[in-house]
């Protein structure tokens, strides 16, 4: 079964929004079994939504259109699929009045330009809208083909594409393996590294063939370097090629890996806190209060995270943590400055980082240079990095790099060789 | 002229990446008054990129080509260039040696699979790289139509393109429009509400007919309401039409204006404090370090900003803050929370913010409410918001409101009607 996407709309064509939604619809397809070899983007123009229309059902089962189904004259995806079925459209008095509902319920009435979004394609079948005023359309076209007409606000696209579309995509061919993949995440190590160290593994699946996962290369910058795991195999088989795959890769990389998918080093260092007790306290300066934030983004951080003392201001540092005057970008002072946030905020652990963020230099240390002191139960420890890059890209990579300092010290695990 | 985007690559099509090369070309095609009225992504196929380079080059003057320029097999740009150019592949030695020197430079060998880098379609121009090892294309295809071959890592692809591919574009057909936008940035107030606003001033545009510029909107959520106004003109007209264009808005709006294009409120803050020679402090507790993050992600902020006590846990209030113990999401203490931060960072200025991100409510208070202090000189008032939707949300929504309170503070204006 193979299914295109086409994004509708000018303001993707001129980059004042970026069509965030084919990517996302083809990572479902790809783990529903289902392949697409195509995706188009048009503006919001008849004669081109109509041949992009025509072009896909001639080449693929399937089309989901996303986009141009609003109230407004220029929103005409409706129109174009009633051309490429070649019939009319007919106002929908059920949706119409759905719509109204809606409105009322805000305490409005509803503008006479959204009586268009009633408009249905003869032939065609409504999904049903619930988060917006647009109803989705299942249009089938010519020999055994269909398009889907999706909203383009992501939210809405996303629940109409899980409740409707994919189930009666499912439903008119028989899947029989699906794409999956599952990210292994490091810090720590370049990417080229990285790769060595997997090289003769690598070698060995390629040599099993097809029914072998695959492995690549994501460097993710401030994320660290990827390394994700795809598996093409029937639905059942999958996740437990991606799990043993999993197991045989961490077994190569060890301690550099922090987590799978979207486990972060935030959720890393959650998880350390709490398995022994400790809460956890900052003091960051060149950072701002980022890592703070950032430890704070996920439910669950008030167990363990008392809070941060960000003294950007050397004043701050010498009169509230206590760090002696003096320049401020070296070890003592991030070691002054742990010791200092564990006093103040009464926490078990503290880190601090001090450093260089640009764009000029300071106390005779380059841009990038940034000290890290990691303060546990009284015993302090600190060290330094000099980071790549530009102002924002040394503040991101010094807060996951002193997340990553307090890992290795609550895992007991050397230092890393190299910084990826 | 019309140039159409062709990005290539299986991981586009997957979704493990989202093309944002084909929205920034797009964006830069219009501003240089260049259409782009496709945009097309297709996987690592040879077949199928022939396709695609044909079906483009038949309806537009110019294809830009995306990715594929990589040094491992499945990129193979190159060869489908060479077909559709009807020409064969030679091995371009100048080219060699300057990847084989790139590798050096950094003390390493090239290996072997590097070397189909330096292949190029007899009769192409190449684009010479200068930051990454992939030269860029000028391929010349049929009657007078041009494809260019850039990489797909961004910051290649950019470059290239500035340096290259719109001097060469622009070289072959007069340009006499071009497509402009400016973005007027608020905080406040609804979309709805802003829309009413200009809906006199709309009308008139449009009545004016083509040589008018337009106004949409723009939703973006934790950055506000966006109100962008494009024109399409020549370009020696078009900047005038715009300034003139953003002072009609802006005397519209009025002071939920911050900002225009990339000025953050950050930005605006940063721009009162200076004027005013004051320095600022804060006290966070819901936000977490969010506000001081956002705060010094542009330099210069040290010259104003001194630090932040981001007391999470409630004890860190009452003990560091001097905050009075009990309940904690209320305005006494987001009143008592400005005052502590004010005395300990030894600011003239002090921001505090307290409330409930969730899953769960606190203090009785459902999620979403938040409570901001404001404390200039001494002065200390406070104001309470329930914002909708999630956690981080709630943490980013809490944030811009807290400085645009401060914004109104020092420009003496009054709270807004509505929080959009």
């Amino acid at each position: 079964l193979q299914c295109e996407v086409l994004a509708v709309g000018t303001e993707l064509l001129l980059g004042q929004i970026t069509d965030t939604n084919s990517a996302w619809i083809g990572a479902r397809l790809a783990e529903s079994g289902i392949d697409s070899l195509w995706q188009t983007k048009v503006g919001d123009n008849h004669a081109r939504i109509v041949e992009a229309l025509r072009t896909a059902v001639a080449r693929s089962d399937a089309v989901i259109i996303t986009g141009g189904l609003g109230p407004t004259q220029d929103d005409i995806t409706r129109e174009a699929l009633a051309e490429v079925m070649g019939v009319e459209l007919r106002r929908d008095e059920e949706v119409l009045d759905r719509i109204r509902t809606m409105f009322s319920s805000r305490g409005r009435s509803m503008p006479e330009s959204n009586a268009r979004q009633a408009d249905v394609p003869e032939g065609a079948t409504v999904i049903e809208q619930r988060r917006g005023t647009a109803p989705g359309l299942i249009c089938p076209i010519g020999e055994g083909r269909v398009a889907y007409a999706v909203p383009g606000v992501p939210h809405e696209m996303a629940e109409m594409l899980e409740r409707a579309v994919l189930p009666d995509l499912r439903s008119r061919g028989e899947v029989t393996t699906v794409i999956r993949s599952r990210v292994v995440r490091t810090w720590g190590e370049a990417e080229s590294s990285i790769a060595e160290r997997l090289g003769d593994h690598m070698r060995e699946l390629d040599e099993r063939g097809d029914r072998a996962p695959t492995i690549a290369f994501q460097a993710s910058g401030i994320e660290g370097i990827k390394v994700r795991l795809t598996i093409k195999a029937p639905p059942d088989e999958a996740d437990a090629v991606l799990a043993e795959e999993e197991a045989v890769v961490r077994g190569i990389l060890g301690d550099i890996v922090f987590g799978v998918d979207e486990e972060s080093m935030e959720h890393a260092i959650g998880e350390l806190l709490r398995e022994r007790g400790f809460c956890l306290g900052l003091a960051e300066s060149v950072t701002g209060g980022l890592v703070g934030s950032r430890l704070t983004e996920a439910p669950g951080s008030s167990e363990w995270f008392r809070g941060s003392i960000v003294s950007y201001d050397s004043e701050v540092k010498f009169d509230l943590l206590g760090v002696p005057r003096g320049p401020v970008v070296n070890e003592a002072t991030a070691e002054a400055m742990a010791r200092g946030a564990r006093r103040l905020l009464g926490s078990d652990v503290a880190l601090a980082v001090t450093g260089v963020a640009g764009p000029a230099e300071q106390d005779g240390q380059p841009v990038g240079t940034v000290c890290f002191g990691v303060d546990v139960q009284g015993e302090v420890t600190s060290s330094t990095v000099r980071f790549p890059g530009e102002r924002e890209m040394v503040r991101q990579f010094a807060a996951i790099s002193l997340l990553d300092a307090l890992r290795r010290r609550l895992l007991g695990a050397p230092a890393p060789a190299r910084r990826g």
